[in-house]
């Protein structure tokens, strides 16, 4: 147990209730952030408002942010998409931005009927400053004094996820997912070790997805590290720019699920992350393509003409594979998002106009990630020995330090998880 | 003719295309109001963005303020009510104030579609300053600056109506109607003349109610003093505190309907209202009842007492009436709001503890409105012949300068006003 302030936060609804605030001693801080489905009816809201109510019984100053009640997101995008095929980012801002703050209000509506003096705070009010990148604005800054003054007064801030303000004024919003960067953001604002709770509809992260593997279990720890790799590879749990913030800022974040009390999963610092595991999950990727140019001439330059192409076209291509044969040429295989395969396609058919390409589609990524690889010789072999004893072919490789990915067809998915995962003695 | 402002606003729609504006001379500025069934679905934004093009093209520089889409003030206020039996005013305002910030950004995405610059503005984007008294605020001040350079500019200001902010940047709403005064005190800011368009469900002022009157004639202008005595009558066409807010400042306004280009009504200063008829027009209201004390002793204070009582408590009085008898003793009777008379019995039933006290709920108060009566004897007296000659007994009556009210049974409230409406010759 390397951290006192993760452990301190790390029950606070089950804390004993002779903590309570303001008695002598100075509050600790701490930041929960409730997702869509955790405020999505009155009922839910009613039940947050319980939660942060006992947090502050349990002795802790409590700054709360939330998303938008869910379906709300949604239900104005498509409102505005009605009226325009292609609607002005700085109204379609101004428009989702309504969705958190009607939640806000609701919930501190709710706190002021348990007797919890609350104060929603838009965007605006809160002075988060961003650019203005309308509908996927980053954050410069953020009036933390003024939220730290209104705790201190003993109101709970609720504060309007994924939306704040430019200089000029505008409304603005962070792109999907940015509640959760709203409240790493904050957390880190109000100053060291102001741990981040994530109450999302999941309750925590698992070794793999437990749709796939019931044996998967839920991590206790993770590191910033694991965990950005197992976001960007489509573990949705936490959106990736937030767990950049909190690696930055050193902010403890706690995922957890607002449907009951139990522990969820913290993410931190690698070296508070107990679980030193070589292999800390499995993950898949459905959603890439393969494509593969036949009989390339093999010299200098071919390959780069074609992923400059692409990278003007602002396409992100996740493998490349190159295999050289004897008579000189060579097949070159990318991968790419299966909704940027036509244009890839296209610009590919450009660069090479006088070659065979060939697209697939029914294919999946599958992942391991661990930071104790990077000690750890033959986690890569050990991967390739596992999928080969299941008689799965592998399409193509990619391997970061802390992680391993695969692709196969697609119709192996499960087994392929599943291979790796007890391979991996990752199971329950 | 006299005002030449309100001529040349009279009918921005229809005017000559070829007043196009930025070419060489000053465009006019207009204030536009639309509430909420003019934006209450995705087709009448679009409706409404087209006049707004079309008034711009007509040669106007237009400030456009819009309410909520229809049913979404009373959604958002269901749903804090669920939340609390007294929610929170101050987050109540938070919450219903995002119903214009989605129809106004709406618009601004409708306007943008069809290749009009424009910028949806909060109340605080708009600087719309006003006190602290949440969900009845008073406006204190508008940057009308702003929106002369963003029209200028050639970007329609569409500015969020019923809704401000306070000294601490507290999110404010001015109560139900607060649009109309939005708009008002917006063309007032603008300057002198400048006309404001309040665009409604009703298409005009009737000079009565045409549910009642089948052959009730809409009027084309009417000054601001009987509009007051109209719609503190029950009339709901404009908020009573915009009318107020047109007079003080002198600025024209257009009632009228988004749902056809027909004229509506100019509500204007006395001296350009062209219509100087006796009486302008009948009303009535059912939302009065009776309260009757019996044999009070006819002394000095015993009135006093009472309505000192029931000013302590906030209750309105509206019409009192007082006829000593020859014993020395006298009925004192008078009318509050039906939602007021349950406090009002029970305060008449303390400073009067030995009398009997009646009610009576079955009744409807029938006025007749004018300017004319000021100058022309005989108008009170001709109300009550007319009224007699229906057979209609008289409960109380009270009087203004441009007023006379009638109480009578409930069943003749529409015989009363027929026969007032034909009487006083206001019949199409």
């Amino acid at each position: 147990m390397s951290n006192p302030v993760s452990n301190a936060v790390s029950n606070p609804v089950s804390s004993s209730p002779s903590n309570a605030p303001h008695e002598g001693r100075k509050p600790r801080l701490l930041v929960q952030k409730y997702g869509g489905t955790s405020v999505g009816t009155i009922e839910r809201i009613r039940a947050v408002a319980q939660r942060v109510a006992s947090a502050r019984a349990a002795g802790f100053d409590v700054v709360v942010v939330a998303s938008a009640m869910s379906g709300e997101t949604n239900r104005l995008i498509a409102l505005g998409q009605q009226l325009s095929k292609r609607p002005d980012p700085r109204e379609m801002d101004a428009l989702v931005a309504t969705g958190e703050q009607v939640s806000v209000a609701l919930l501190a509506i709710a706190l002021h009927d348990l007797g919890v003096p609350a104060r929603s705070l838009t965007g605006f009010q809160v002075k988060l400053r961003t650019d203005s990148a309308f509908m996927k604005a980053r954050i410069r800054g953020i009036d933390a004094e003024q939220l730290i003054e209104t705790a201190r007064q003993g109101v709970v801030p609720i504060v309007a996820g994924f939306q704040g303000v430019d200089d000029e004024g505008n409304t603005t919003t962070l792109g999907r997912g940015g509640s959760d960067t709203t409240a790493v953001a904050i957390a880190a604002a109000l100053g060291q070790g102001v741990a981040c709770e994530i109450y999302t509809d999941v309750d925590g992260v698992y070794t793999a997805d437990p749709n796939v593997c019931p044996n998967a279990r839920k991590v206790r720890r993770i590191s910033y590290e694991e965990m950005l790799e197992l976001a960007s590879l489509g573990a949705k749990v936490l959106q990736i720019r937030s767990v950049e913030l909190a690696m930055k800022y050193a902010v403890p974040v706690h995922v957890r699920t607002s449907f009951s009390d139990a522990e969820g999963t913290w993410v931190v610092n690698e070296d508070e992350s107990l679980e030193s595991v070589v292999v800390a999950g499995v993950t898949s990727d459905k959603n890439e393509a393969k494509v593969t140019i036949r009989r390339v001439e093999d010299k200098p330059g071919r390959a780069a003409g074609l992923f400059e192409a692409l990278a003007d076209a602002r396409i992100s291509v996740d493998m490349i594979i190159q295999n050289p044969s004897a008579d000189g040429s060579t097949d070159m295989t990318f991968t790419v998002s299966k909704n940027e395969l036509d244009r890839a396609r296209e610009i590919a058919s450009k660069v090479f106009a006088s070659h065979e390409i060939f697209v697939r589609e029914d294919v999946v990524k599958v992942s391991i990630v661990g930071l104790g690889m990077r000690s750890h010789a033959g986690v890569a072999a050990k991967m390739f020995r596992l999928l080969a004893d299941e008689g799965i072919n592998i399409e193509a490789i990619t391997t970061s330090e802390i992680k391993v990915s695969c692709l196969v067809a697609a119709k192996y998915h499960e087994l392929a998880v599943r291979a790796l995962h007890d391979g991996f003695g990752l199971g329950a």
